[in-house]
């Protein structure tokens, strides 16, 4: 029997990896769960973001899923560890793809990475980046703005244009990096603007893309790829309002979402934070 | 103890991909053994391809390695399952990283692939490409000319521009592929001809950098990154003449090969072919 891949994110912000699943992986189905009635999970402490994540974990599971996405930054600095040392399947989180990919792309070693000023705060990309090169430099830039824009549907045009500008106005000529990590899920929707203010002298990495690579890697590599010509109807589940969920999801992508449930991730945890 | 990546080679081509190895994993220390004497491994019969790079495997299992790269797209595509199947390190060879490069960058699905006259004939890139998606279309070419002129030291000027337009004419304006695989690791060496010959709208994926990559993750995934800020003493084995070795290696990169020795696998066999 078919297993699906398993992706888990604390709201929508993870859809753009699932995207890239579906494109790089066809024949993969997927089952989507995003926590957005409890999003985001930045400013929560860490014991709360761990639970919060083995409850989604412990949904999926049933569902006899084959491979774990952690497509959440908060969560994959936090749980990725500990679900790799304790599951039985394979866990990918989105940090280190698009560390690696950087690795790869960047000549003169200079990196940026821009996230939620969580994800800079925590260090975890130059945690990462430093574990395989020591002698890599890493900038980080924590573009608040960014996130409840690409939310509201401003992801063109003059508006979004002034606020990606004045954003990344740090990274502009001052910085000397070859390479800019997305370091948020959200980011890739505006990954153009992005590359437009950047210039194209600078490679900018879509951890969505990278992580479905790895995601590539890891199921050819444990011989549990799917072949042949299938065209898996994926599932996605939201613990928030389903509507709301479809409306974004939608906007963001030309493909509708095909079944869409809402679930409820242990309620009298969820109402009382 | 120290564990070496080792990686194996039909002659001088695979220093391409050792050198990224490098370059994207500078803790680690590699052993690397061209089989100089014998090669190339394309027109050989696949049974002696197979004979002859288990001798390889076999003297690189005595050094204790981690990991082993196949860095030949000939031994890859006749012994790679069979080597993962059988040794209880990891395996990987240079064709998938390329393929899921190639599809994780192309946005139209028609991927061109350049190689030898064996590796295009053997169809192992279409395959590859096709058993993750098969709604690729994948188009190849054979570049006869490409390692005689990159191992003669023919790297720039009018002379080596030529060869290189006149070989990719039937896939310039006629092919309408947005990503390129180098899919021969003497190539790399050429990497901006080919480019400025294919134009900037066309991505030109080297499978070396790609194997690189997908090593790094391997590696992170079985927990066995070197750490901290070493610098290894790599090793380099050659069945063939060892100035004729250093020559080639030293006009294609930067910095000078450490440790080079001769060394005799099954003398009589390769005396014999």
């Amino acid at each position: 029997m078919e297993q699906p891949i398993g992706v888990i994110d604390s709201g929508v912000g993870g859809l753009t990896v699932a995207v890239e699943l579906m494109r790089q992986l066809p024949n993969e189905k997927l089952i989507y769960l995003g926590d957005t009635i409890r999003c985001p999970y930045g400013p929560r402490p860490k014991e709360q973001v761990k639970r919060y994540t083995w409850q989604m974990v412990h949904y999926l599971l049933e569902k006899n899923i084959k491979m774990l996405i952690v497509a959440c930054n908060t969560a994959t600095a936090y749980t990725l560890r500990e679900l790799q040392s304790t599951l039985s399947i394979p866990v990918i989180g989105v940090i280190e793809p698009g560390a690696r990919a950087a690795i790869k792309n960047s000549k003169n070693k200079q990196i940026g990475v821009i996230g939620t000023e969580g994800t800079i705060k925590s260090e975890a990309y130059p945690h990462t980046l430093r574990t395989i090169d020591q002698s890599i430099v890493v900038d980080g830039l924590a573009c608040p703005s960014f996130v409840p824009m690409i939310e509201s549907g401003v992801l063109s045009g003059p508006e979004a244009e002034e606020i990606v500008s004045k954003t990344l106005k740090p990274f502009k000529n001052q910085k000397n990096i070859d390479t800019l990590i997305l370091g948020c899920t959200h980011y890739p929707i505006i990954k153009d603007l992005i590359q437009k203010e950047m210039g194209s002298h600078i490679q900018v990495i879509s951890s969505g893309e990278e992580t479905a690579r790895e995601a590539s890697l890891i199921l050819a590599y444990h011989r549990s790829l799917e072949q042949g010509n299938r065209s898996p109807v994926h599932e996605f589940y939201t613990t928030g309002d389903t509507e709301k969920f479809r409306h974004v999801a939608n906007r963001w992508f030309e493909e509708p979402i095909q079944v869409l449930n809402y679930v409820s991730l242990d309620p009298i945890q969820s109402s009382a934070n």
